[in-house]
């Protein structure tokens, strides 16, 4: 068969245990078809051969044979098991395989953060009820003529949203003309009949690169109504920023299978889904309609810039510049959000390409609002949110100081030999005992099967405070579980005869190396940030640990494999999904929309990528300072 | 066969000599089926069976038996030949039909204006030229902030279309950051690559009832670079304003199917289709890419709240009140208009539910442009277009009095046993010697096979001068063509023997009557205008006839049957597609906008319906008044 009469032929896979079956052209990878049939296959390196997340097994069927990258990731014995890479495995016949649960990105615990918004209720959403004359044959103006007649001392300058245009006469005669007006500012968004008894609320999201975090606020009293999660559908296009900024580059196609429509689309439709299931939730709850008049949604650049629909090519080269950093008002109906049919979304402005709204939004419900004694002082505060990327700022006399660091994704699991995301079984916890001995807890309490960011933190900081590692981060000898046995060195956390897969949950010389790289870059950040203020770690007033994995993390030993500066434990606070948090306040309050604006105009962004002192500090904060903390 | 078990079968109807296939379910007309299969039948009464239009023969297959309606219309030996009325007729098997040429809507003659705009240039569109400076590692501004930062100086309060955000960062590149901007107000909607020539242009759409009329515009020179036109495809639904509000009324399902979203879809469609061909001639001409960055559509208020997508039920029950009254500037994109994708829709001003913005528009092009000297005097100016509905308005003093009067379809050829519109073989023209002899004019010279609305005037006309009618519209005996052979008398205008399809084409009693009842109604419109301002016909200046009927027709033989007031004829002007013109004016020139705001709002609308004399003004003009004119 020539290359080209097996392009043209179409073959059948099926996904199990799924249940997922799609037809796919000869030279579409196992991975591809899982993407089109719409099931996520964790791929943390966006599909090319050198991460090892996208395991399958072939039950039925034959495959392309294996290449270099996958003899570098499977034993002889797992070959003939039948495990290969999804990416890298295409069709020669219809296939049936099996996605070891691993595989699949949609076990993993979502962190939702549930502090209820103390502010001034003032949102940019006006509910106007209005009863309005009923057309005579001596009174002709038209519908819109005598809603605005009514309404022109209240709204002198209403603007009338097209959805809004296109639907109101037969409401007003259902709602024999007595209706709430629902403005954004002096936008006219939705029209109801008073007679509905009807909540008005709105949709806050911090959309991030793994996990999606959404609210539902009573926008008349400021109670989050109901909150839910899931995971980034983005996921199976790439686990991190990079890779999905390569996907859409690698899919320039015009038109709906473009690689940035076809992100849009998976993000929009996860949200519209999760919509369905808030609002059903808090209809049912409340024996009420629910109107969603307004939303507002954060995350980071990439994300922000995906969800919205602009281009992200640039974000991808240097020198990393964002399509639109100001902060934008964009129609829901342009992005196919299912709120009300005029309604609008709010996206807060963004830093720079790689410090993003949900930055913007975190600083805002910290240093503005949780801690907002201090966004007025002379005080000096570290706000950071750990991830793929983790942003950093130092506010310091009234000046904001950002950057971004490239703190990879080891926190999340991958580049770890036994890492994975914190879903059941991963350990999460460790403590190495004086005598030696190994505690751990696994999420779930299920038996291990690897090891979650949190976990791998304790791991290492507990293996240099017991002497197993030196300050350089090379094994020692003295521990029962070093061994040398394999190819490099490795510490045994989990015998195979305690985990869930029967084989033994190690950390290799090679992990510790990946978390040194990361909590170097992460301290590096740090450094450079007070370097550029003036001051020293011994100045730092307020340290603050934002985001899902910032609250799960042990701070001290954080502090003690050098990732933060030490400091007493009582300036430390880790405080949850704090942007969406700030993204509630936007939502609640027009201020912190202009808030959010005057920060990210005022924030002194650090481009660490050509900073002088960066490498210097990098190199610094590789080791590991201190094994017993004051 | 139980009604039941008919309705649950399909079946297939096919359309000859069109050659369109459909299956339709049992319980569709065969007019349904012609209109699902995008084949417009005419259809005046809009599907009752009282017009008679809708003719077609059966070929092959079984129809369910003839109604009472079809029996008023056909004789025995039709029955026999096939002969069916489509709205009456449900298919009992597969049907094979033909369809009479006369029952396509799609063969007429197009009138189009093209008086060259004579105004200042002056549009809402501005193309602004930039060079912006490309990001760089010291230079880390977002694409949209260094494009804000170049025009902050021109265009203060820049609002970008989405669309725009949404495209532009590639553009920028490819274009080595030198475009141009087009802005339309304080909108930024299209960015163009400086190195592409390109011609910045406009649209102008006059949609009426039955027929749609475009021009392209090039805004920066106001030269019309190419006019078209179409039929309504919206004729398939009804021929007038009422048959299609009735649709929209009858078809209220919600979503995609709704009576009101497939009339919005049909006019959607073939305006696109019309735009892709404007544009390729242009293009193939000039050489150039065009790009059409702006629109106004004009037409009476149902047809623009259809094209608009507002709803039109409302429009249909007393008091008749529009959804929209005021100017609307919809993005080109919710209307599903293709012009530049950050576009928009100008929509000028209805009066009333039955004097619509075409009406605005051509007041603009003929009181304030064309004749624009007594826009501003004293004089006294009447200003009318001729339809189903006749919107009359008056200028006096300063001051504008319009209505509306129901002149009904018989100048289209509706209601008139051998009438047609201005199609091949229509006779358009005619003239009765002293000594008894016709003498007419066919459309194209071809056979008569029927008379148009300016050849019905016509012969009324001559009939009356001949002396063939007296001044109540009985016929007299004195002509050898006055026949009484029939149910009704009638006058042989042609012969069996010299026309198309060897039958008389003849004028009957009822047909006089017909167009008594719509001159009347005409006549009695101008009056109550003359008497609410308080003058008298002698005291008339100008007396302006628009529109396409309006400028076919023979003034002095709408003079004689009592139609227009008499007038020495150069009083009279014929300017053609005014509303047309004055579209273009409104694409050239914000000045033309605001005025046509100005002049909805000032208009002093008169509702005829409940006018105390308008009864007996409609009684008196009943009658044909002079034979002689002076």
């Amino acid at each position: 068969m020539t290359e080209n009469s097996q392009k043209q032929n179409r073959f059948l896979i099926e996904l199990q245990p799924i249940g997922r079956r799609i037809q796919v052209p000869g030279g579409t990878s196992l991975l591809g078809a899982a993407q089109l049939a719409g099931v996520d296959i964790t791929s943390v390196c966006g599909g090319i051969g050198i991460c090892g997340d996208c395991k399958i097994r072939l039950v039925q069927g034959e495959l392309t044979p294996p290449t270099l990258e996958e003899k570098d990731i499977f034993t002889e014995e797992q070959f003939q098991n039948g495990y290969r890479l999804a990416c890298q495995a295409y069709p020669l016949s219809d296939i049936l395989l099996e996605i070891p649960p691993e595989s699949l990105t949609s076990l993993q615990r979502l962190q939702l953060e549930s502090q209820q918004a103390e502010i001034a209720i003032e949102p940019p959403i006006q509910i106007i009820p209005i009863n309005i004359p009923a057309p005579t044959i001596t009174d002709l103006r038209s519908d819109f003529t005598r809603l605005q007649d009514e309404l022109k001392s209240i709204v002198p300058s209403m603007k009338v949203e097209y959805p809004v245009l296109a639907s109101a006469s037969p409401v007003f005669r259902k709602a024999k003309w007595n209706i709430q007006a629902i403005f954004n500012q002096d936008h006219l968004v939705s029209i109801i009949p008073t007679q509905n008894p009807t909540i008005i609320a709105g949709l806050a999201v911090d959309i991030g690169t793994t996990k999606v975090a959404a609210y539902i606020v009573d926008l008349n009293t400021g109670v989050t109504l109901v909150q839910d999660g899931l995971m980034n559908p983005q996921i199976a296009f790439g686990e991190d920023v990079i890779s999905r900024i390569s996907y859409v580059i690698n899919h320039p196609e015009n038109g709906e299978t473009s690689g940035s429509k076809v992100l849009q689309e998976r993000i929009r439709d996860g949200l519209n889904k999760l919509i369905q299931t808030m609002q059903a939730e808090i209809e049912q709850k409340f024996a009420k309609q629910l109107e969603i008049v307004d939303a507002v949604v954060v995350g980071n650049t990439a994300m922000h810039h995906l969800f919205a629909g602009f281009p992200v090519q640039q974000l991808g080269l240097s020198p990393y510049v964002p399509a639109v950093s100001e902060a934008s008002l964009i129609r829901a109906r342009e992005l196919g959000l299912n709120i009300t049919k005029g309604g609008s979304v709010y996206l807060p402005p963004n830093i720079a390409g790689y410090v993003g709204a949900d930055h913007v939004s975190m600083l805002l419900a910290t240093l503005y609002q949780y801690r907002k004694e201090l966004a007025y002082t002379n005080k000096a505060v570290v706000a950071l949110d750990i991830g793929t990327n983790t942003e950093i700022s130092l506010l310091h006399n009234r000046q904001i100081y950002s950057c971004s660091t490239a703190s990879g994704p080891a926190f999340e699991g991958a580049h770890i030999q036994d890492g994975m995301r914190a879903a059941p079984g991963a350990i999460e916890r460790v403590q190495i005992t004086k005598d030696g001995k190994i505690h751990y807890k696994t999420i779930g309490d299920q038996p291990a099967i690897g090891i979650c960011g949190s976990g791998i933190l304790d791991v290492i900081a507990e293996m240099y405070y017991a002497d197993i590692l030196d300050e350089k981060g090379a094994l020692l000898n003295h521990h029962p579980r070093v061994s040398r046995s394999g190819r490099f060195p490795e510490f045994i956390l989990a015998n195979e005869d305690e985990t869930g897969h029967h084989q033994a949950v190690v950390v290799t010389r090679r992990d510790i190396n990946e978390i040194q790289l990361a909590k170097g870059a992460i301290r590096a950040g740090i450094d450079i940030l007070l370097y550029e203020a003036g001051i020293e770690v011994g100045d730092i007033d307020e340290f603050i640990v934002a985001g899902a994995f910032g609250t799960y993390i042990n701070v001290k030993n954080a502090m003690r494999i050098g990732m933060f500066p030490i400091l007493p434990l009582d300036k430390c606070h880790q405080v949850g999904n704090a942007a969406g948090a700030g993204a509630k306040y936007m939502l609640l309050s027009k201020y912190y929309r202009e808030l959010a604006s005057k920060i990210a105009h005022e924030v002194n962004y650090i481009e660490l990528s050509n900073h002088p002192k960066f490498t210097e500090e990098f190199s610094k904060s590789l080791f590991f300072p201190i094994k017993y903390l004051p």
